[in-house]
This record gives structure tokens, C-alpha cells and sequence, in this order.
């Protein structure tokens, strides 16, 4: 295979024109799905990818397919793809990354005469941040048969718009069945949102998995009591529980072995707080995630058991729902495979990682065989302004993927 | 001395009869420092007290001194009294019973025509609560000295009606001097509003002494971050920081040899606060006590010594702010024995306690010799609507106090 490259400043270049729309003072991107913005974000692809080539379909959801052609037309596509849609506060490279390195993909094939034999194709999934409308990656959850069609019309933003009525204002209701494309294997590109790669000085995370998660609402009951008269072995304290709960289950992800045990309490309030008063109730949520279903099964029972624990020392009474559990995911092995066998041909320093943020490749790994590419993200920041990867960053990756995407399509 | 009770039933109608100006219908009371309600409860007290012979005076904060004289107008008299104002939704017994025990003590003495060499006397101190005029306790502080009478004229309600206003608008604004009564002695008797008491089976409370009190902002910066993407040991959680901290502060107060320690968070706020988001910033309060100045002086130490190691294993930084300070308190010797020696001659159950909260007593203990007494309340609920204590409960602490004042007054 010839030693070609990707262009790193055609590259560059792309992500800064796509993010100059909606692109906000701090230098992130304001790009709502299905928003004027999003609706000239959406026209430059097409025309970037019909300039290339590109066949262009459009499907009910809005969701983008810029297909170049293979030989043989009867075989399945190698695709890629990801978002244009951002947080309020968003990026310049959260999922338009993918989806530009997947036109760039097309441009390298197309500069250098290369005929592959399956068809290559580049997607652009609507509405994936969730932002404006729920739930977050609508319509690859459309398109992988996990949610109906109606019913992800009906979804409404904050101001009552359904996403039916945004895709006919900006004109993106395509005409094409959701589901069901010729599509071979799917590779999702992707900055990591997360610090690993960066601290650990890698170049490239081959994305085995996807981590599973549970989300649980967490309510103490004590006893409200007076600071100054109530001694402490009287006390029944709800924060004094939680923190003992809290302390205990983060130490016990801390400790896990393989490293992919998380454990998140991001919400907590006291009821009727004051200074002077002993806590009598704490509500808080839990978020446990890990990448093995039987791990996070044992960190849900030692979870479990600390909370027991805690009852009897702190005389409280723990009560734990369970209001969401999205188990593990492991991408398809010869998909990780072919990503692993060209990163370490390259020279590129790489780890084998899971994700532990949700994508549209998560979706569609349940369809198509899948896998994930991860490049650093500058101190692990997005959903930011502040989010960060350099030219030559974000040039490995998608020479990676040029790769991978290329020696697929010839088979 | 002879064989003297005081009248259990009349006390107790007494406190009911006074619970219906702005009783609530839980059995509470709503009665708001110098509201119409306010005087209506003045006004009755006044009138009881008049019917019982004695002189009233009322000072320019609109403290009420009712008077029954000795045989030698030279001596000062032994004095006891508490409030009639209640929080929001306070309780009938909280403040009131102190000051209609001290009625019904005059009572008795009365009925068995019992002359005293020291005059005997009751006080109402104004807004002991709080609830509508900051501080708390604000009237025995300018009898005390500890605050200036026009500062505490213009403090405002939360409608900007002042002190000042509200003490004319009721007709309660005196014309003697506020501090420097001739009181030789001042005894206060109140509910416990703790759990002591009635865990333990004791009926009465030997009051020795008040907490020391520190109150503290503490302020943890971490680093926010994805819950998914970012690995247990890269993170910078400021509640897994705040859990570690409050539950080793807890457990140190736990530990106190003497049983006085306290530890208290009653507030608590993660900044940009997201369930599936690691915690950045938490602000939090905490609340120190001890009734040894060198033991609170400790505490302090080893709390920021753990704050200091929390900061190191969790990679936060801490920030912690005194805001306030009160030194412990320690009741005159002479008092607290004059009560212990009725009380153990009694033979009622009891024990030396310290009080955890702040009395009208705190203040006058600075200039005048003073003790309190406390009876238990009832699951250590104050500051409630089901605040209460039983009739006998209520008449065991009235009999020590007469004793104690009527041996007090004849000396």
C-alpha cells in the first residue's frame, strides 16, 4: 500500500470554516440540531462532498449520507461519521471532527485516483448532543430500531417545537427510509473528552468498548436535630451517611483493578438546610459505570453493602433507586482489530481504551459491526469553548482512519 | 423550709391559655417579636402578673421586668425569666415556659404569703429568637452590653419596619435605661431542645455552661469533568473531597473524650451542579463547638489537619473562612451549686449538662451571676410545632426553680 497522507492543513482548514458558524467569541461553537446554524453547517458539507463526488441521501430523520462509489457497487460500505450539532456551549471538534475527517477521508481517495472496491461513505447524525432535543443520539437510536420514528418526530424542544416541524423548517426531512443502509462497518472518529490519552502521552485510543452505566437516585432519611444541643452519638446525620457512603464507593471504583470502575455523585442537596441544623435528609445521585457487565454487577452489590453498612453505623435509613442501567458495550473485534493492526504499523503510540461517553457508534454497533477511534482532547475539556486538539492531532487520527477505511473498502 | 409545690395544673393552664395567641393548628405557635400577637402575649403576661401583685417596668427595648418586692428594697433581687416570642412555626413552650414558671413561682409564694427578704422578679426579653430582627438574643445583648441600644433600634424586619418602629407600634417601647438592674442573681429555665434528658430518664438538667461555637465557609475547588471519560484516579472530585473531610470531622467530634464536641455541616452546594458530571466546586458550612476553650482550640487544629491531608489525596484545594466565634461560656459556681443542692436534695433524677444552643442567660451571665435549668423536651424537638414537654416534666423544673429562688431571695 502507498505511503499516502491526509492533508493536515486541508483538514484544519475545514474544521475552522465549519466552526466558524455559530463559532462564539471563546472560540467554541453554538450549533443547536436543526437550527438555522445547523442548517448551514449541513448545506457546506453537502457542498464540500458533492464537490468530491459524493452522492448525497437524505433520510427521514435528517440524518446525512455522502457515499462515494466503489467498484462494485453491490457491496456494502465502509462508513464513517459522526455529528455537526453542538452543546450551547459547546466545541469546534465534538463530532465535527469525525465527520470532517470522513470528507477528508474522500478527498485523500479522490487526490490520489484510489478506486476501492466497496462504496465509502461519510454520515452525519442528527441531533446527537441531545441539547435541544431528548434523548441525546435520536436519530442513530432511530436508525439502529431502538426508538420509533413517530414518537422521535414528536419529541418537542423548550419551546414546543417538534423535531418533525425543525426538520421541515430548515428542509432536511429526507425522503429515505431510517435503517437498514447497505452499510459493511462503521467507524466513529472522535475526540476522547477525556484526559487519558493526553496524560499518558498517546497519540491514539483504539476504542474497544463502550462502558456500561447505572443511574441511581439516592435518598437519606435521619433526624433534623439542633447543632448545639444534639451530642454526636445522638445524631442521626443524613450528610454524615452520605459522606460516609460516597467516600466509600468512590474509594471502592478507585480501587478497581482493571481501572474502568467510575463513580459520580454530581447532584446532592440537604432538605431545609441551615448552618445550625444537623441534616435530616440528603437526596444525591449515583452514577456507576464500568466496562465488564459482571464488574458492574459486583460494584452495584459492594455499592450495595457499603450502603448497608452506613445504615447501621449512622442510624439512617438509606433508600436506592435504580433509574437507568444501559449495560456494557464491547465493539466488534474485527473492526478493533483492523484499527489496532494500523495504528501499530504507523509508529502512532496508542492504548487500547474504552469510552466512557455515549456515541452514535454505540447505537450503531447494535446494527453494523463498529469500532471507535479516539485522538487527546487537551485537558480531557468538552462541551466547552475551551475544548481543544491540535492540526497535528487531529491529523493522526484521521490518517488512521484513512487507513482502516481504505484497506476495508478493498475487500 | 416548709413543704411548698407549686401548682402543676395552674402552670400548665398558664402555658395553654398563653399558647393561643397565635397558636397554629398543629399545636404550635406563630408569635413574631413585637407583632400585634407579640403584645397580646405582653399584655396577658402584664395582666397575670399584676393580678400577682407585682410592679412592672419596662425598659427602652421593651424587655418586661415584673417585680415582687422583699422585705429589704436595699438588696438586688434574684431574677428569673426567659421570651414569649416563637419562631415561625415554633413551639408553646419554648421561652414561654421560662417565663411563666417564674410567674407561677410568684404565685405560690403568694398563696402560702411567703415574704422574701430579695425582691423576686421575672423577665421578658425582647426578640430572643430572632426570626424577625437579627440577631438573636438581641435585647439581653444591649442589657448586657454587648450591643449599642441605637444600633439594635435600627435593625430592620425583612418588610424594613426597624426594631424602633415595631416596639412603638406596639406600645411596648419603655422608658427605663436597658442594663443595670439591681438582679443579684439570674436563673433561667428552659426546655433542654436536645435529646439528653429524656434518653438518659433525668428530669432535670443542671445547666453548668454553654458551647463554645465557630462557624466556618468551606470552599473545595476541584476540577469538573465527565463522569464517563474520566478515570477514578485523574479526578479532582470536590464532594468525593467534602464526603473524606466531614465524615473524619465527624468522627474526631464522635471521639471527644468529654462528650462536648460537636460537628455540624448544615449547608451544602455543588457549583454547576450535573448528575452525570464530576463535581468542580462545593461549598459547604461547618460548625464547631465545645464547652473547653482549650478543647475547641484542638478540634480546630486537628479539623484543619485533616483538611490538609483531604486537600493531598484529593488533589482539591480548600479554602476555609471563620466567620464567627464565641467563646465557651462557664455559669457562676455559686448558681450552678445553689441549683445542683435543690435538685440532689430533691431527689429528683438529674445530671450537669452544658447547653448547646444560646439563651437570654449567655447574655446576663456576662453581668450578673447566673445559672440555667433545664427539663427535657420530648424527642429533642424545638423549633417545632410538635415541641413539648409533659405537665409533670413542666412542674418538676418550676418546683427547682422556686426552690432554688425562694433559698436565693431569703439570703
Amino acid at each position: 500500500m502507498q505511503d499516502i497522507k491526509i492533508n493536515t492543513e486541508r483538514l484544519w482548514q475545514s474544521i475552522m470554516k465549519m466552526g466558524e458558524i455559530g463559532g462564539t467569541e471563546l472560540g467554541g461553537c453554538c450549533r443547536l440540531a436543526l437550527t438555522e446554524l445547523d442548517k448551514q453547517a449541513r448545506d457546506l458539507f453537502i457542498d464540500w462532498c458533492t464537490a468530491a463526488g459524493c452522492s448525497i441521501e437524505i433520510d427521514k430523520m435528517g440524518n446525512i449520507f455522502a457515499t462515494r462509489s466503489g467498484s462494485d457497487s453491490a457491496l456494502g460500505a465502509i462508513s464513517t461519521g459522526s455529528h455537526l450539532d453542538t452543546q450551547p456551549c459547546g466545541g469546534k471538534f465534538d463530532g465535527i471532527y469525525g465527520c470532517l475527517a470522513g470528507l477528508e477521508v474522500i478527498r485523500t481517495l479522490n487526490e490520489h485516483n484510489i478506486e476501492t472496491k466497496r462504496p465509502v461513505e461519510v454520515s452525519v447524525w442528527t441531533n446527537e448532543e441531545g441539547s435541544r432535543f431528548a434523548p441525546a443520539m435520536i436519530s442513530s437510536g432511530v436508525y439502529s430500531g431502538k426508538f420509533d420514528l413517530e414518537w422521535a418526530w414528536h419529541q418537542c424542544d423548550s419551546d414546543g417545537v417538534s423535531l418533525l416541524e425543525a426538520l421541515k423548517g430548515i428542509d432536511y426531512l429526507g425522503e429515505s427510509e431510517v435503517g437498514n443502509r447497505a452499510i459493511h462497518q462503521f467507524y466513529e472518529l472522535h475526540i476522547e473528552q477525556g484526559p487519558v490519552l493526553e496524560r499518558e502521552q498517546l497519540q491514539i485510543g483504539v476504542v474497544t468498548g463502550v462502558l456500561g452505566m447505572r443511574w441511581y437516585d439516592v435518598n437519606i432519611s435521619g433526624n433534623s436535630a439542633h447543632a448545639g444541643p444534639t451530642p454526636m452519638d445522638y445524631r442521626q446525620d443524613a450528610l454524615y451517611a452520605q459522606s460516609k457512603m460516597y467516600s466509600q464507593i468512590f474509594e471502592l471504583a478507585l480501587a478497581d483493578g482493571v481501572g474502568d470502575a467510575r463513580c459520580t455523585a454530581g447532584e446532592i442537596a440537604i432538605e431545609k438546610a441551615s448552618r445550625n441544623v444537623v441534616a435530616g435528609g440528603v437526596n444525591s445521585t449515583l452514577d456507576l459505570r464500568h466496562s465488564q457487565q459482571a464488574s458492574l454487577d459486583q460494584l452495584e452489590t459492594d455499592a450495595r453493602a457499603i450502603i448497608n453498612d452506613v445504615e447501621n453505623l449512622t442510624k439512617t435509613q438509606i433508600e436506592i433507586n435504580k433509574i437507568w442501567d444501559s449495560p456494557p458495550l464491547a465493539f466488534d473485534k474485527n473492526c478493533v482489530n483492523a484499527v489496532e493492526q494500523v495504528v501499530a504499523k504507523s509508529g502512532l503510540s496508542y492504548k487500547k481504551m474504552v469510552s466512557g461517553a455515549g456515541h452514535d457508534a454505540v447505537n450503531i454497533a447494535s446494527v453494523t459491526p463498529t469500532a471507535m477511534i479516539f485522538i487527546p482532547s487537551i485537558g480531557g475539556i468538552s462541551h466547552n469553548e475551551k475544548e481543544y486538539s491540535s492540526p497535528e492531532q487531529l491529523s493522526a487520527g484521521c490518517q488512521v482512519l484513512f487507513e482502516v477505511m481504505r484497506a476495508q473498502a478493498s475487500v
